[in-house]
């Protein structure tokens, strides 16, 4: 797909990038899922040349202007500018006169993916007004390189459900698989934030061999689990001790929502989204309103207002969309 | 089937049970399989109330008989007497007046599962022997309960490649996989002994969180890549950070042999068998000649003489012999 010139030349592109649910229970920093929320990214030169860069945000979502401006600044700080300029580094050059706009749907430091997403579009289409001198691997490197790790990129790169590893040399590879139709998977985001950078802070540097152990079975579980669709395979491969258990105490109500819903047959799992606070509930598509009112209760018992979605996976990737 | 009764009512079992190769690189303590090397368990009732049990042992392999009798003692220590007990104790009874006979042509101490073979062959035989009071459930259970952990005894029991683990109540799952036809299997067993014992005591009780990120994202690619036959997703996979680097030392020239393969653009993988000292080569079916000899070049340097098999996975599991 080519970029359009809407005035004398000047290029503009847009992306739309998917949101991510990275982890799912046992696959810590390996496994991802891409989702239908998406933030639109677009990247247009500006006419006057010593314009520099100016970043905006178009705030579509219900997270604050402030929570906003403290995740996505719109300086050189800004996550989406260092990607852009990895970019361009790449190829020897420097980013200049560029307008970049961040159109936000996705919900902020809530574990869906909202940095990988913008860090994604605005890679790519940096990449279209380049004339793509970047393949997908030098792509998933970049974005790896500022996200700190693959399992959100990748999935908001090329969609679906990913498995995916970092190598040595900092090149990535991945595996899509085929998630089964007859799972539901419910989103529920509720009404407070958590950094990244926090719920990272709480996981140890040495685990027992007994947890690594007990995750990398899981984990093999999933994917056979999703290989042959095996819904009692998968209640019992969604299960994590890597990192849910240090994460609970940031994600208050995450304890009593997995309680309250470890007798209800359809349901298959309840994992964190990310590093929280959102919860991914993993089910057969039965019983959903029960599930949802569970939760709902769960954490409004708490004073916490949750935002729950029922979501298929997005099996596309990145988009650019052409403006006529 | 059925046990037959040679002589007036006095029953005599035999039970065909296949080596197995536990671990094969990132799944250590959950993958095994089973490979065409057998040793062969019979049980008979004695004729004469009151004889006990005798345990005799039939040395069909290079072992010396020496070792033979330090792994399996003829007595009530013997880890078959134990599984055996622990059948009759479950329906509330206690094993006597049983002549037991072990025809054992599975290397012993060479990480190869002669001890998994031996607990397996004795639980058939004697559930047989009593009219099958235990299923396979209760079968997995006990066998593991004497073994320890369940990657040798799941596929004695089932045959093929098994994915295992056993849950928090004793009871195993388990699920196999298919594996690739065109994927070769090279056994290599070394003229030395290692006991299991002494190689799970050089394990450490924590492991850095990194590593055992590392083991859960290669299994995970192995369950991929067994599922999608993608052998250079294999190659990624067969790698290991949780149980191999600490039994290196344990197994001279096992470092050498990595080594000298890693090159080798037919081998998919070399991993330790079991707890080692043998070593399982994976590769496509091309160059078998040059991979063999490398690896008895490699120990023949060292002074250790080594039996290079190239052999099928075996996907049945322990078979009753009929008597006829």
């Amino acid at each position: 797909m080519q970029g359009v010139c809407p005035d004398e030349g000047i290029m503009k592109i847009s992306v739309k990038v998917p949101a991510t649910t990275a982890n799912l229970g046992p696959g810590f920093d390996c496994l991802g899922m891409a989702l239908p929320i998406y933030n639109t990214i677009t990247i247009e030169e500006t006419v006057l040349p010593g314009t520099g860069i100016e970043i905006n945000v178009i705030n579509d979502n219900a997270t604050s202007d402030e929570l906003l401006m403290e995740h996505l600044p719109m300086d050189e700080n800004s996550i989406i500018y260092k990607a852009v300029e990895l970019l361009y580094n790449s190829i020897g050059q420097t980013p200049s006169e560029l307008k970049i706009t961040v159109q936000s749907q996705i919900p902020i430091a809530r574990g869906l993916g909202s940095s990988a997403s913008v860090i994604v579009g605005g890679l790519l289409a940096a990449n279209e007004l380049l004339g793509h001198p970047a393949d997908e691997v030098a792509l998933l490197s970049i974005a790896t390189e500022v996200e700190g790790h693959p399992d959100n990129v990748t999935p908001a790169i090329v969609g679906g459900l990913v498995l995916t590893s970092q190598e040595d040399d900092g090149s990535i590879i991945y595996k899509k698989l085929d998630w089964p139709e007859e799972w539901n998977i419910t989103v529920c985001v509720p009404d407070y934030e958590l950094s990244t950078e926090i719920s990272r802070s709480v996981l140890p540097k040495e685990v027992p061999m007994s947890d690594a152990v007990f995750n990398a079975k899981r984990l093999a579980m999933f994917i056979q689990a999703v290989n042959s669709k095996d819904a009692d395979l998968m209640k019992y491969a969604l299960q994590d001790k890597l990192h849910q258990p240090y994460r609970m105490k940031l994600v208050p109500g995450l304890d009593k929502i997995m309680e309250n819903l470890k007798h209800e047959e359809n349901v298959l799992g309840c994992v964190l989204s990310g590093a929280g606070p959102s919860i991914i509930v993993i089910s057969r598509k039965i019983n959903l309103d029960k599930i949802k009112s569970i939760i709902k209760n769960t954490w409004e018992e708490m004073n916490v207002k949750v935002n729950i979605m029922t979501l298929p996976i997005e099996n596309e990737g990145a988009q650019i969309i052409n403006h006529e």
